[in-house]
């Protein structure tokens, strides 16, 4: 079935200092052909050197607007007075050529996002303890304390909001490839899944056509 | 995550002919400690050399019926006046111990099994095509051309109802270990899921007694 091409979208979201970043980076360096960062949408300006559909798709807050009505937005939220989401044309642009597609966000964001696209996996990441994401979050000598300890209450509230995610990642320290081959291996695993390959299991009789292989 | 142990049933089914069989028996060879065969409840008698609770769980016809009506059975079969069926008990022992339970059944049971046990997996195995199946029946060298081609319309139909299964094997030739790893990685995948190990999300802040590693 290697050479049935499925591309699944999934989400991962996780606490600030669970390193989901990393693990995204992980597997795109592991597949960046199979595997894509999805491009968001944003109504802000583009700065200098940012490319349309590279950093970002640059649409105005009337076309944002219009697409979320519409349906066509997966998630998006406001920062500073612009919007920030994903297109569900983005999503499906890459899925319909089977690459695998990563949407990074928010974790109130991915429940949406199925709403929209049932065939979204929702991946959840934690560090192995509070220890340990508190030293993360201390380890980047960019935050006071206090900016600390208001992510680590937010992160302690966000948390519970993960009980609708199919899967849990812990990232253990040192540990990113193991993540990423955790999320890579649940990834091809949901390419068995027979509502992708049900035709051909319904034509495996028929004589003159055989299904299948492509 | 690995220390936290998960049991997970799961079915197995296929026309006859697909090789079921053989990627049951490859995964047990795999791995023996933590995959086991479900062992069938019957109402028949025991043959000379059988052991209760070995090949077969022997009990009573009124036994059987009652653990029926309890809701008690995963499913069963009648077969020349006896009950032969997978007791819910059984899997039971074997998934709170830790141990990966296969079910090898007839399609028609594999709904069954999931009402009662929401948790187990439904695995479908097809041939890569009619006429692989059709060789494999006749290389078995024992049945006759009419017995062959019964099996085959009954495959026919029978095959339609694998579209509430979950996840499709092709069984290509001389590729058993692939079915295998297949089907492994997908169960292994399956222990992430976030219902098992939510109380560790929602406890990662707890001070006094971290949740996790067990």
């Amino acid at each position: 079935m290697a050479n049935h091409k499925i591309g699944i979208p999934f989400v991962i979201s996780g606490p600030s200092g669970s390193g989901k970043g990393m693990i995204v980076r992980e597997i795109l360096k592991r597949d960046s052909e199979n595997y894509r960062l999805s491009v968001s949408a944003t109504t802000r300006q583009p700065r200098p050197g940012e490319r349309d559909g590279v950093e970002y798709y640059f649409i105005s807050r009337k076309e944002f607007e219009d697409r979320i009505a519409a349906g066509e937005v997966l998630e998006y939220t406001e920062y500073c007075g612009n919007y920030y989401g994903t297109l569900k044309s983005e999503v499906e642009n890459l899925t319909e050529a089977g690459i695998n597609v990563i949407l990074e966000i928010e974790i109130v964001g991915g429940n949406n996002v199925r709403r929209i696209r049932p065939d979204t996996l929702l991946f959840f990441v934690i560090p192995p303890d509070a220890d340990t994401l508190r030293k993360r979050l201390r380890g980047r000598g960019t935050e006071s304390e206090e900016s600390i300890e208001k992510r680590l209450a937010r992160a302690e509230k966000e948390i519970l909001l993960a009980k609708d995610y199919d899967y849990l990642i812990v990232n253990e320290t040192d540990r990113i490839g193991a993540a990423a081959d955790e999320i890579m291996q649940i990834v091809e695993a949901e390419k068995h899944r027979m509502r992708y390959h049900f035709d051909r299991v319904a034509h495996l009789f028929d004589p003159a056509d055989p299904v299948g292989e492509q």
